[in-house]
């Protein structure tokens, strides 16, 4: 009788690359997880933006416009260049000099210096890619944004942190953390400072006027054998509530060669439209748009120029304005329910940002905040309620990292939600204090 | 006197990473500068798609409907997941049914083995990046689809050549080369077999069905001590224009465990909203939905939505019918421009393709194509045409590449464009002779 061999047919092991098993699956995909597990769940984990201010009307007018002359949709739907559409990084340069306060011709750029990227984090992907080799070094702030730990890990190079405060990272502990490393013999492997300068995430930290110059000015100076460049990730620039916007750490570094500024629209206008840029010191324009050659040779050439049309159409200017808004109402609510439910728990204190999508809360030391820890657990099953464990935002080893602190993201729920999210967590911090 | 030390700054340099340096810069980009140069040109080189026929109308109407409701609308603007939208994925399953010619049950798939990307090169970089450390190998078409072939450069894996004929891949000649490399002790470095098995950019190939069925059993039947996988790219296969599709590569490996399927809309809708996406084995949807989620955590959620839209609408097959019409007949304008100007040059002969974009050609061996050659001079300075060079679209050793071969473009010009194009270039190729 024949056998079907088929059905033992065993499998050949598959064998990944080294870079795929330094590639861990990013946190938020377990957030995700559990929130779809939950649906009932009010989240304070996701990094979304708000739904009702999400641009329709500006973008459904700039469609009009787009795609209501022939020749100007067919520019739009065919393919792009690696680096981007050359209107709208015109326009970039523009929209650059107004957030600095300064002419287009004072920046010191051309649109030969913009790469468009899908969303900044392709950015920051790339920057990584061309700059790290497996054991280099990245500083950053203590805590960071989490998804970018993960990138530096996925390449097996090593994120060290730099202790920080409410006015972001410390320069002298980054000149200490610099001498640490000359001292063991590892200042070649240092090749980037990662920050978020406008209200970092988690943290809500901004970075002063003094230390955005002092950053710029420490880099040159430990650029010994090689070049150790800031990656400035300003995702949150324009986010910006009841202080006045400063001026970029990119700002301080008038000849180009230090600082790699990220930006993006996901924030201020659509995540969903995955339109980000960078401006580049100029050794790094060819190694990067090389780099994105490789990986998808160009971003999307429609979203470009659909975005080039609402900078184009004036618009923009006039959304923030409205978002800021929405966001600032969103923020206070937050900050009104932490100190409805939270003041009263000794050892509970926040940060109060003026910009950003996050709240930055500490629980008393014995608390753990993890996705192991009975806090989550209650928090997600029987409060829920999610947030994001503090302790994914520090790099070093996981046994000094803090583990009784949460990110609180304001951005997606309504004033209600937030309100009500914010009682329900402060009664699962109750329960397992 | 105060000396201005800005002045006399010398730059540290800069040290980039070994991937960075694996990297150059795609051929393509040397292509697009000289058409910039030489603006005048005629470019039978350019990889892009027909503007007359892009979908103006169905994108307008499409974007009619996905904004005109605001929710559907918000849906879009908002971010989406690192693995696309569940909307179009779960469209796409009866789109490849359709393709396949049976019901989307038969498949064997859900949404799940789905994936969407920038265009399918982003796919491609994926598989690359996941599978191929330095010094893996990937087998492939020879000639075959140079951006590719810089892919896998980037990764420093090696590309190899198997030899092709009208039929695509020859079977014997693969099974020659892994036994070849079984005998060296490299088979444990082979993870892939590469090849556009509807229409081979260049060559205008197509893989017959034999020879579908068979690349699934070599690669089983050679996957000992690792996984082969045959990596199909199908960018073209709804390109098809007077002969019957066949079923694809894919569709003989119902165990789904050895093809990864390669599509994009790219060429069958617009290249301006990159959308491509892939089918994946099992054990790679996790180590490549990581890998994306490192480098942009997700494509345009709008533009998936768009494309979804379009699906949803019922529009999609008449455009099909209408780019293939348009495409058929500026084959026929630059077959016929062959027959006119070359047929009488000794030693030039072309392949006669059924669908893609490419007519392959191949000149008196003593006829160099490349960058450097006299040909590629006479042809962009003086009579104002651009091809591109054939050996670009080779793997293997520089010194055994072929050198005496074009690819020819009908995808962007209009046929008089192409039959002036053809015109000149037979010029050219007449007075280097």
């Amino acid at each position: 009788m024949a056998v079907d061999s088929g059905l033992t047919h065993t499998s050949v092991p598959v064998r990944l690359s080294r870079r795929a098993e330094w590639t861990r699956k990013q946190a938020i995909g377990f957030l995700m997880q559990q929130a779809v597990e939950n649906p009932g769940v009010i989240s304070l984990a996701a990094g979304l933006v708000d739904r009702d201010s999400l641009p329709v009307e500006e973008t459904r007018s700039a469609v009009e416009v787009l795609l209501g002359d022939d020749e100007r949709a067919r520019d739009a739907l065919q393919y792009g260049t690696t680096a981007g559409a050359e209107r709208l990084r015109s326009l970039l340069v523009e929209h650059l000099a107004n957030l600095e306060g300064c002419c287009p011709t004072e920046l010191g750029i051309d649109t030969n210096s913009l790469i468009l990227t899908n969303g900044s984090q392709q950015l920051l992907s790339l920057v990584g890619q061309v700059l790290l080799n497996p054991g280099d070094i990245c500083l950053v702030a203590s805590p960071t944004y989490f998804v970018f730990l993960g990138t530096v890990q996925g390449l097996d190079a090593r994120s060290v942190p730099v202790a920080t405060d409410e006015d972001g990272m410390q320069m002298d502990a980054l000149e200490k953390e610099l001498q640490r490393l000359q001292d063991a013999g590892e200042l070649e492997r240092v090749k980037l400072i990662y920050l978020v300068s406008d209200y970092e995430n988690p943290s809500g930290f901004r970075l002063s006027s003094e230390r955005r110059a002092a950053v710029v000015e420490i880099a040159r100076r430990w650029s010994k054998r090689q070049r150790i460049f800031v990656l400035e990730d300003a995702a949150y620039r324009e986010l910006c509530y009841d202080v006045p916007r400063l001026p970029s750490v990119w700002s301080f570094d008038p000849s180009c060669e230090t600082v790699i500024l990220a930006q993006t629209f996901s924030k201020s206008f659509s995540p969903g439209l995955r339109v980000g840029y960078g401006v580049l010191p100029k050794e790094l324009i060819e190694p990067i748009c090389d780099r994105k050659g490789n990986e998808d040779f160009g971003s999307s050439n429609f979203n470009q120029h659909l975005i080039a049309t609402v900078l184009g159409q004036g618009r923009y200017a006039e959304h923030i304005r409205l978002i800021c808004n929405s966001y600032r109402i969103k923020r206070d609510a937050m900050l009104a329910a932490a100190d409805r439910y939270f003041a009263d728990i000794p050892g509970v204190n926040w940060v109060h940002p003026h910009g950003g999508l996050y709240v930055w809360m500490t629980l008393p030391i014995s608390v753990e905040t993890g996705f192991e820890s009975p806090l989550f657990e209650r928090a997600t099953k029987t409060e829920q309620v999610m947030y994001v464990p503090g302790e994914l935002c520090y790099a070093g080893p996981a046994e000094e990292r803090p583990r009784h602190q949460m990110r609180l993201s304001f951005g997606v729920q309504s004033p209600s939600g937030i309100e009500q999210g914010m009682q329900r967590l402060a009664r699962a911090v109750r329960a397992v204090i």
